[in-house]
Protein backbone atom coordinates (compact mmCIF):
# COMPACT_ATOMS: atom_id res chain seq x y z
CA UNK A 1 0.00 0.00 0.00
CA UNK A 2 1.41 3.38 -0.74
CA UNK A 3 1.42 6.09 1.44
CA UNK A 4 1.93 8.44 -0.68
CA UNK A 5 -0.35 12.15 -0.84
CA UNK A 6 -2.84 12.31 -3.50
CA UNK A 7 -3.30 15.88 -4.97
CA UNK A 8 -7.44 15.65 -5.63
CA UNK A 9 -9.53 18.14 -5.15
CA UNK A 10 -12.91 17.23 -2.41
CA UNK A 11 -15.41 16.50 -4.72
CA UNK A 12 -12.97 13.75 -6.87
CA UNK A 13 -12.37 12.00 -3.96
CA UNK A 14 -15.29 9.33 -4.36
CA UNK A 15 -14.59 8.82 -7.95
CA UNK A 16 -10.87 8.52 -7.86
CA UNK A 17 -11.96 5.81 -4.67
CA UNK A 18 -14.05 3.64 -6.90
CA UNK A 19 -11.39 3.88 -9.61
CA UNK A 20 -8.76 2.12 -7.31
CA UNK A 21 -11.67 0.09 -5.87
CA UNK A 22 -12.46 -1.11 -9.66
CA UNK A 23 -8.73 -1.97 -10.76
CA UNK A 24 -7.94 -3.96 -7.81
CA UNK A 25 -11.11 -6.16 -7.74
CA UNK A 26 -10.49 -6.91 -11.72
CA UNK A 27 -12.99 -8.47 -13.75
CA UNK A 28 -16.21 -9.00 -11.65
CA UNK A 29 -18.58 -11.84 -12.16
CA UNK A 30 -21.57 -9.39 -11.56
CA UNK A 31 -23.41 -6.60 -13.67
CA UNK A 32 -22.85 -3.45 -12.97
CA UNK A 33 -25.56 -2.53 -10.92
CA UNK A 34 -24.57 -5.62 -8.56
CA UNK A 35 -21.08 -4.56 -9.07
CA UNK A 36 -21.85 -1.26 -7.56
CA UNK A 37 -23.32 -2.14 -4.63
CA UNK A 38 -20.16 -4.22 -3.87
CA UNK A 39 -17.92 -1.70 -4.83
CA UNK A 40 -19.92 0.86 -2.26
CA UNK A 41 -19.68 -1.96 0.38
CA UNK A 42 -15.84 -1.72 -0.01
CA UNK A 43 -15.86 2.16 0.04
CA UNK A 44 -17.17 1.80 2.98
CA UNK A 45 -15.09 -0.65 4.47
CA UNK A 46 -11.98 -1.24 2.45
CA UNK A 47 -12.38 -4.75 3.15
CA UNK A 48 -12.14 -6.63 -0.18
CA UNK A 49 -13.74 -10.08 1.24
CA UNK A 50 -17.00 -8.29 0.50
CA UNK A 51 -16.41 -9.57 -2.87
CA UNK A 52 -16.63 -13.23 -1.33
CA UNK A 53 -19.05 -12.78 1.47
CA UNK A 54 -21.61 -10.23 -0.65
CA UNK A 55 -24.32 -12.46 -2.28
CA UNK A 56 -27.65 -11.18 -3.94
CA UNK A 57 -30.80 -13.55 -4.98
CA UNK A 58 -31.62 -13.53 -8.14
CA UNK A 59 -32.70 -9.94 -9.53
CA UNK A 60 -32.80 -8.66 -5.55
CA UNK A 61 -31.26 -4.87 -7.30
CA UNK A 62 -33.86 -4.85 -10.17
CA UNK A 63 -36.91 -5.56 -7.72
CA UNK A 64 -35.46 -3.21 -4.79
CA UNK A 65 -35.37 -0.53 -7.21
CA UNK A 66 -38.48 -0.78 -8.11
CA UNK A 67 -40.12 -0.66 -4.74
CA UNK A 68 -37.88 2.09 -4.44
CA UNK A 69 -39.76 4.23 -7.38
CA UNK A 70 -43.12 2.75 -6.25
CA UNK A 71 -42.16 4.18 -2.62
CA UNK A 72 -41.57 1.60 -0.76
CA UNK A 73 -40.13 2.78 2.86
CA UNK A 74 -36.80 1.70 4.50
CA UNK A 75 -36.75 0.08 8.38
CA UNK A 76 -33.44 -0.07 9.62
CA UNK A 77 -32.20 -2.17 12.70
CA UNK A 78 -30.49 0.59 14.67
CA UNK A 79 -29.48 4.79 14.73
CA UNK A 80 -26.56 4.45 12.79
CA UNK A 81 -27.54 2.37 9.88
CA UNK A 82 -30.61 5.31 9.51
CA UNK A 83 -27.50 7.96 10.42
CA UNK A 84 -25.86 6.62 7.31
CA UNK A 85 -28.28 6.88 4.37
CA UNK A 86 -28.25 9.64 2.40
CA UNK A 87 -31.23 12.33 3.48
CA UNK A 88 -30.71 13.74 0.70
CA UNK A 89 -30.97 11.38 -1.85
CA UNK A 90 -34.33 9.80 0.39
CA UNK A 91 -35.85 13.39 -0.30
CA UNK A 92 -35.58 13.99 -3.63
CA UNK A 93 -37.14 9.89 -4.38
CA UNK A 94 -39.57 10.95 -1.32
CA UNK A 95 -38.62 7.84 0.77
CA UNK A 96 -39.65 7.37 4.62
CA UNK A 97 -37.00 5.79 6.72
CA UNK A 98 -37.81 4.46 10.09
CA UNK A 99 -36.04 3.11 12.81
CA UNK A 100 -38.15 2.28 16.09
CA UNK A 101 -34.69 0.36 18.36
CA UNK A 102 -35.73 4.02 21.00
CA UNK A 103 -39.29 3.80 21.12
CA UNK A 104 -41.10 3.03 24.51
CA UNK A 105 -43.53 0.47 22.75
CA UNK A 106 -40.29 -1.71 21.04
CA UNK A 107 -38.65 -1.74 24.50
CA UNK A 108 -42.18 -2.96 26.25
CA UNK A 109 -42.76 -5.77 23.90
CA UNK A 110 -39.13 -6.47 24.13
CA UNK A 111 -39.19 -7.16 28.05
CA UNK A 112 -42.86 -8.91 27.58
CA UNK A 113 -41.63 -11.38 25.08
CA UNK A 114 -38.07 -11.67 26.34
CA UNK A 115 -36.35 -10.55 23.01
CA UNK A 116 -33.87 -8.32 21.90
CA UNK A 117 -35.52 -4.45 21.04
CA UNK A 118 -34.00 -5.23 17.34
CA UNK A 119 -36.44 -8.27 17.32
CA UNK A 120 -39.44 -6.41 18.40
CA UNK A 121 -38.51 -3.21 16.05
CA UNK A 122 -38.81 -6.12 13.16
CA UNK A 123 -42.52 -6.79 14.24
CA UNK A 124 -43.30 -2.87 14.75
CA UNK A 125 -42.15 -2.56 11.03
CA UNK A 126 -44.55 -5.74 10.03
CA UNK A 127 -47.56 -4.10 11.53
CA UNK A 128 -47.31 -1.08 9.54
CA UNK A 129 -48.41 -3.42 6.79
CA UNK A 130 -46.59 -1.27 3.74
CA UNK A 131 -44.62 -2.24 1.06
CA UNK A 132 -40.08 -1.61 2.78
CA UNK A 133 -36.74 -2.51 2.38
CA UNK A 134 -35.54 -4.29 5.85
CA UNK A 135 -31.88 -2.90 6.69
CA UNK A 136 -30.21 -5.00 9.51
CA UNK A 137 -26.22 -4.41 10.35
CA UNK A 138 -26.07 -5.07 13.65
CA UNK A 139 -28.69 -7.44 15.33
CA UNK A 140 -28.89 -11.37 14.09
CA UNK A 141 -31.87 -11.62 16.62
CA UNK A 142 -33.71 -8.73 13.81
CA UNK A 143 -32.80 -10.76 11.04
CA UNK A 144 -33.78 -14.03 12.89
CA UNK A 145 -37.43 -12.24 13.31
CA UNK A 146 -37.92 -11.29 9.88
CA UNK A 147 -37.11 -14.80 8.92
CA UNK A 148 -39.86 -16.03 11.93
CA UNK A 149 -42.40 -13.45 10.21
CA UNK A 150 -41.84 -14.23 6.54
CA UNK A 151 -42.58 -17.60 7.61
CA UNK A 152 -45.55 -16.86 9.44
CA UNK A 153 -46.88 -14.93 6.89
CA UNK A 154 -46.79 -11.95 8.52
CA UNK A 155 -43.86 -10.08 6.79
CA UNK A 156 -43.08 -9.51 2.87
CA UNK A 157 -40.35 -7.29 2.25
CA UNK A 158 -39.31 -5.81 -1.12
CA UNK A 159 -35.51 -6.23 0.37
CA UNK A 160 -33.81 -7.35 3.01
CA UNK A 161 -30.46 -6.51 3.36
CA UNK A 162 -29.23 -8.97 6.20
CA UNK A 163 -25.49 -8.06 7.11
CA UNK A 164 -25.36 -7.73 10.77
CA UNK A 165 -22.10 -8.39 12.51
CA UNK A 166 -20.59 -10.51 14.89
CA UNK A 167 -19.95 -13.45 16.73
CA UNK A 168 -22.83 -14.69 18.34
CA UNK A 169 -25.50 -16.15 16.29
CA UNK A 170 -24.60 -14.23 12.81
CA UNK A 171 -23.97 -16.55 10.77
CA UNK A 172 -26.78 -19.07 10.86
CA UNK A 173 -29.10 -15.99 10.96
CA UNK A 174 -27.61 -14.79 7.48
CA UNK A 175 -27.67 -18.64 6.24
CA UNK A 176 -31.04 -18.53 7.02
CA UNK A 177 -32.06 -15.34 4.97
CA UNK A 178 -30.85 -17.20 1.73
CA UNK A 179 -33.55 -19.94 1.95
CA UNK A 180 -36.41 -17.34 1.78
CA UNK A 181 -38.25 -16.54 -1.37
CA UNK A 182 -37.43 -12.73 -0.68
CA UNK A 183 -35.11 -10.58 -2.22
CA UNK A 184 -32.53 -10.51 -0.16
CA UNK A 185 -28.80 -8.84 -0.34
CA UNK A 186 -26.59 -10.90 2.75
CA UNK A 187 -23.07 -10.62 3.74
CA UNK A 188 -22.26 -14.39 4.06
CA UNK A 189 -19.91 -14.73 7.43
CA UNK A 190 -19.39 -12.49 10.32
CA UNK A 191 -18.83 -9.53 8.62
CA UNK A 192 -21.21 -6.61 8.34
CA UNK A 193 -22.47 -3.73 10.34
CA UNK A 194 -24.28 -0.67 10.23
CA UNK A 195 -21.81 0.99 7.92
CA UNK A 196 -21.86 -1.54 5.40
CA UNK A 197 -26.35 -1.78 5.49
CA UNK A 198 -25.98 2.11 4.99
CA UNK A 199 -23.54 1.52 1.86
CA UNK A 200 -26.29 -0.66 0.41
CA UNK A 201 -29.04 0.99 0.54
CA UNK A 202 -27.03 4.35 -0.37
CA UNK A 203 -25.95 2.12 -3.33
CA UNK A 204 -29.46 1.83 -4.74
CA UNK A 205 -30.38 5.45 -3.85
CA UNK A 206 -27.57 6.19 -6.12
CA UNK A 207 -29.13 4.14 -8.50
CA UNK A 208 -32.17 5.88 -9.38
CA UNK A 209 -31.64 9.60 -7.45
CA UNK B 1 -16.26 -20.69 11.60
CA UNK B 2 -19.57 -22.93 13.02
CA UNK B 3 -23.15 -22.18 11.25
CA UNK B 4 -24.75 -23.52 14.46
CA UNK B 5 -27.20 -22.04 16.99
CA UNK B 6 -25.76 -20.55 20.22
CA UNK B 7 -28.90 -20.76 22.79
CA UNK B 8 -27.88 -17.23 24.28
CA UNK B 9 -30.31 -14.79 26.53
CA UNK B 10 -29.99 -11.28 25.28
CA UNK B 11 -28.69 -9.52 27.99
CA UNK B 12 -25.87 -12.23 27.57
CA UNK B 13 -24.99 -11.78 23.75
CA UNK B 14 -22.11 -9.15 24.46
CA UNK B 15 -20.83 -11.18 27.19
CA UNK B 16 -20.89 -14.21 24.66
CA UNK B 17 -19.17 -12.20 21.84
CA UNK B 18 -16.17 -11.26 24.17
CA UNK B 19 -15.50 -14.63 25.36
CA UNK B 20 -15.07 -15.56 21.85
CA UNK B 21 -13.06 -12.88 21.06
CA UNK B 22 -10.97 -13.01 23.77
CA UNK B 23 -10.22 -16.75 23.05
CA UNK B 24 -9.49 -16.53 19.51
CA UNK B 25 -7.17 -13.34 20.08
CA UNK B 26 -5.28 -15.35 22.00
CA UNK B 27 -2.54 -13.79 24.42
CA UNK B 28 -2.33 -9.99 23.83
CA UNK B 29 0.46 -7.32 24.60
CA UNK B 30 -1.32 -4.57 25.95
CA UNK B 31 -3.07 -3.37 29.15
CA UNK B 32 -6.16 -4.69 29.73
CA UNK B 33 -7.74 -0.79 29.00
CA UNK B 34 -6.32 -1.07 25.64
CA UNK B 35 -7.29 -4.68 25.33
CA UNK B 36 -10.79 -3.62 25.76
CA UNK B 37 -10.77 -1.37 23.23
CA UNK B 38 -9.31 -3.29 20.38
CA UNK B 39 -11.98 -5.67 22.27
CA UNK B 40 -14.59 -3.29 21.40
CA UNK B 41 -13.39 -2.45 17.75
CA UNK B 42 -13.31 -6.27 16.91
CA UNK B 43 -16.99 -6.38 18.12
CA UNK B 44 -17.83 -3.72 15.54
CA UNK B 45 -16.08 -4.97 12.81
CA UNK B 46 -15.81 -9.01 13.52
CA UNK B 47 -12.32 -8.06 11.92
CA UNK B 48 -8.89 -9.23 13.66
CA UNK B 49 -7.03 -7.41 11.31
CA UNK B 50 -7.32 -4.23 14.29
CA UNK B 51 -5.17 -6.28 16.32
CA UNK B 52 -2.20 -5.44 13.80
CA UNK B 53 -3.71 -1.79 13.04
CA UNK B 54 -4.76 -0.33 15.80
CA UNK B 55 -1.75 1.81 17.68
CA UNK B 56 -2.30 3.45 20.79
CA UNK B 57 0.04 6.82 21.85
CA UNK B 58 1.70 6.32 25.47
CA UNK B 59 -1.24 6.66 28.16
CA UNK B 60 -3.92 8.01 25.22
CA UNK B 61 -6.54 5.48 27.31
CA UNK B 62 -5.92 7.10 30.58
CA UNK B 63 -5.64 10.42 29.30
CA UNK B 64 -8.57 10.31 27.72
CA UNK B 65 -10.63 8.42 30.63
CA UNK B 66 -9.48 11.63 32.64
CA UNK B 67 -10.63 13.83 30.41
CA UNK B 68 -13.63 12.33 29.94
CA UNK B 69 -14.07 12.92 34.14
CA UNK B 70 -13.18 16.23 33.95
CA UNK B 71 -15.78 16.81 31.32
CA UNK B 72 -14.23 17.16 28.00
CA UNK B 73 -16.40 17.40 25.03
CA UNK B 74 -16.88 14.65 22.06
CA UNK B 75 -16.92 16.01 18.46
CA UNK B 76 -17.00 13.48 15.79
CA UNK B 77 -16.80 13.87 11.80
CA UNK B 78 -19.98 12.36 10.54
CA UNK B 79 -23.54 12.11 12.25
CA UNK B 80 -23.02 8.20 11.79
CA UNK B 81 -20.45 7.84 14.39
CA UNK B 82 -22.49 10.05 16.70
CA UNK B 83 -25.67 7.68 16.19
CA UNK B 84 -22.82 4.71 17.05
CA UNK B 85 -21.95 6.78 20.90
CA UNK B 86 -24.26 5.21 23.53
CA UNK B 87 -26.40 8.37 24.37
CA UNK B 88 -26.99 7.09 27.88
CA UNK B 89 -23.37 6.45 28.97
CA UNK B 90 -22.97 10.14 27.50
CA UNK B 91 -26.04 11.14 29.72
CA UNK B 92 -24.25 9.56 32.69
CA UNK B 93 -21.16 10.60 32.58
CA UNK B 94 -22.73 14.59 31.66
CA UNK B 95 -20.59 14.64 28.41
CA UNK B 96 -22.01 16.61 25.45
CA UNK B 97 -21.47 15.33 21.96
CA UNK B 98 -20.95 18.05 18.48
CA UNK B 99 -21.25 16.81 15.00
CA UNK B 100 -21.03 19.95 12.39
CA UNK B 101 -21.40 18.77 9.10
CA UNK B 102 -25.12 19.46 8.56
CA UNK B 103 -24.15 23.16 9.73
CA UNK B 104 -24.68 26.21 7.31
CA UNK B 105 -21.47 27.94 8.46
CA UNK B 106 -19.35 24.67 7.72
CA UNK B 107 -20.87 24.41 4.39
CA UNK B 108 -20.25 27.85 3.63
CA UNK B 109 -16.52 27.82 5.22
CA UNK B 110 -16.02 24.68 3.16
CA UNK B 111 -16.74 26.49 0.21
CA UNK B 112 -15.24 29.44 0.53
CA UNK B 113 -11.69 27.69 1.80
CA UNK B 114 -12.31 24.98 -0.99
CA UNK B 115 -12.00 21.92 1.45
CA UNK B 116 -14.21 19.48 2.51
CA UNK B 117 -17.17 20.04 4.83
CA UNK B 118 -15.11 17.73 7.13
CA UNK B 119 -12.08 19.41 7.07
CA UNK B 120 -14.15 22.99 8.05
CA UNK B 121 -16.11 20.81 10.95
CA UNK B 122 -13.02 20.97 12.44
CA UNK B 123 -12.18 24.44 12.09
CA UNK B 124 -15.43 25.04 13.75
CA UNK B 125 -14.46 22.66 16.58
CA UNK B 126 -11.23 24.59 17.58
CA UNK B 127 -12.84 27.37 17.56
CA UNK B 128 -14.85 26.20 20.59
CA UNK B 129 -11.67 26.01 22.62
CA UNK B 130 -12.42 23.45 24.86
CA UNK B 131 -10.92 20.54 26.12
CA UNK B 132 -12.03 17.64 23.72
CA UNK B 133 -12.49 14.13 21.79
CA UNK B 134 -11.67 14.29 18.28
CA UNK B 135 -13.44 10.86 16.80
CA UNK B 136 -12.84 11.19 12.50
CA UNK B 137 -14.23 7.55 11.21
CA UNK B 138 -14.74 8.65 8.10
CA UNK B 139 -12.83 12.10 6.59
CA UNK B 140 -9.43 11.71 6.30
CA UNK B 141 -9.49 15.63 4.98
CA UNK B 142 -10.68 16.08 8.97
CA UNK B 143 -7.42 14.45 9.78
CA UNK B 144 -5.12 16.14 7.49
CA UNK B 145 -6.85 19.81 8.88
CA UNK B 146 -6.50 18.60 12.98
CA UNK B 147 -2.73 17.94 12.51
CA UNK B 148 -2.65 21.35 10.89
CA UNK B 149 -4.55 22.83 13.54
CA UNK B 150 -2.55 21.47 16.15
CA UNK B 151 0.80 22.46 14.08
CA UNK B 152 -0.75 25.95 14.17
CA UNK B 153 -0.81 25.50 18.16
CA UNK B 154 -4.71 26.21 17.38
CA UNK B 155 -6.17 22.72 18.76
CA UNK B 156 -4.90 20.71 21.51
CA UNK B 157 -6.94 18.08 21.72
CA UNK B 158 -7.55 15.71 24.87
CA UNK B 159 -7.41 12.47 22.48
CA UNK B 160 -7.33 12.34 18.43
CA UNK B 161 -8.95 8.67 17.57
CA UNK B 162 -8.30 8.89 13.99
CA UNK B 163 -10.14 5.89 12.20
CA UNK B 164 -11.11 7.18 8.46
CA UNK B 165 -11.15 4.94 5.74
CA UNK B 166 -10.96 5.01 2.38
CA UNK B 167 -8.11 5.01 0.31
CA UNK B 168 -7.23 8.42 -1.11
CA UNK B 169 -5.05 10.03 1.44
CA UNK B 170 -6.56 8.13 4.28
CA UNK B 171 -3.17 5.74 4.89
CA UNK B 172 -0.68 9.21 4.81
CA UNK B 173 -3.21 11.18 7.18
CA UNK B 174 -2.86 8.70 10.02
CA UNK B 175 0.32 8.41 9.43
CA UNK B 176 0.86 12.03 10.30
CA UNK B 177 -1.09 11.69 13.17
CA UNK B 178 1.87 9.45 14.80
CA UNK B 179 3.72 12.23 14.38
CA UNK B 180 1.97 14.65 17.05
CA UNK B 181 2.96 15.18 20.35
CA UNK B 182 -0.63 14.44 21.69
CA UNK B 183 -2.46 11.36 22.26
CA UNK B 184 -3.99 9.24 19.56
CA UNK B 185 -5.88 5.97 18.63
CA UNK B 186 -5.12 5.11 15.27
CA UNK B 187 -5.87 2.47 13.25
CA UNK B 188 -3.22 2.22 10.52
CA UNK B 189 -3.81 1.12 6.97
CA UNK B 190 -6.70 1.48 4.70
CA UNK B 191 -9.51 0.25 7.59
CA UNK B 192 -11.85 1.96 9.59
CA UNK B 193 -15.22 3.32 9.88
CA UNK B 194 -17.58 5.47 11.49
CA UNK B 195 -19.01 2.60 13.23
CA UNK B 196 -14.82 1.98 14.01
CA UNK B 197 -14.80 5.63 15.45
CA UNK B 198 -17.97 4.91 17.57
CA UNK B 199 -16.60 1.31 19.13
CA UNK B 200 -13.56 3.15 20.38
CA UNK B 201 -15.43 6.02 21.86
CA UNK B 202 -18.15 3.71 23.49
CA UNK B 203 -14.91 1.28 24.81
CA UNK B 204 -13.37 4.56 26.54
CA UNK B 205 -17.63 5.27 28.16
CA UNK B 206 -18.07 2.13 28.94
CA UNK B 207 -14.66 2.36 31.13
CA UNK B 208 -15.99 4.94 33.21
CA UNK B 209 -19.68 4.84 33.68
Amino acid sequence: MMAEWEQVQPQEIEARSFEIISKELGELDLEEKYALVLKRVIHATADFEYADNLVFSQNAVEHALEALQNGCCIVTDTQMAMAGINKKALKKLGIEIYNFISDEDVAKAAKRNQTTRAAACMDKAAAMQRPMILAVGNAPTALMRIYELVQQGKLLPELIVGVPVGFVNVIPSKEQILTLPVPYIVARGRKGGSNVAAAIVNALLYLIV
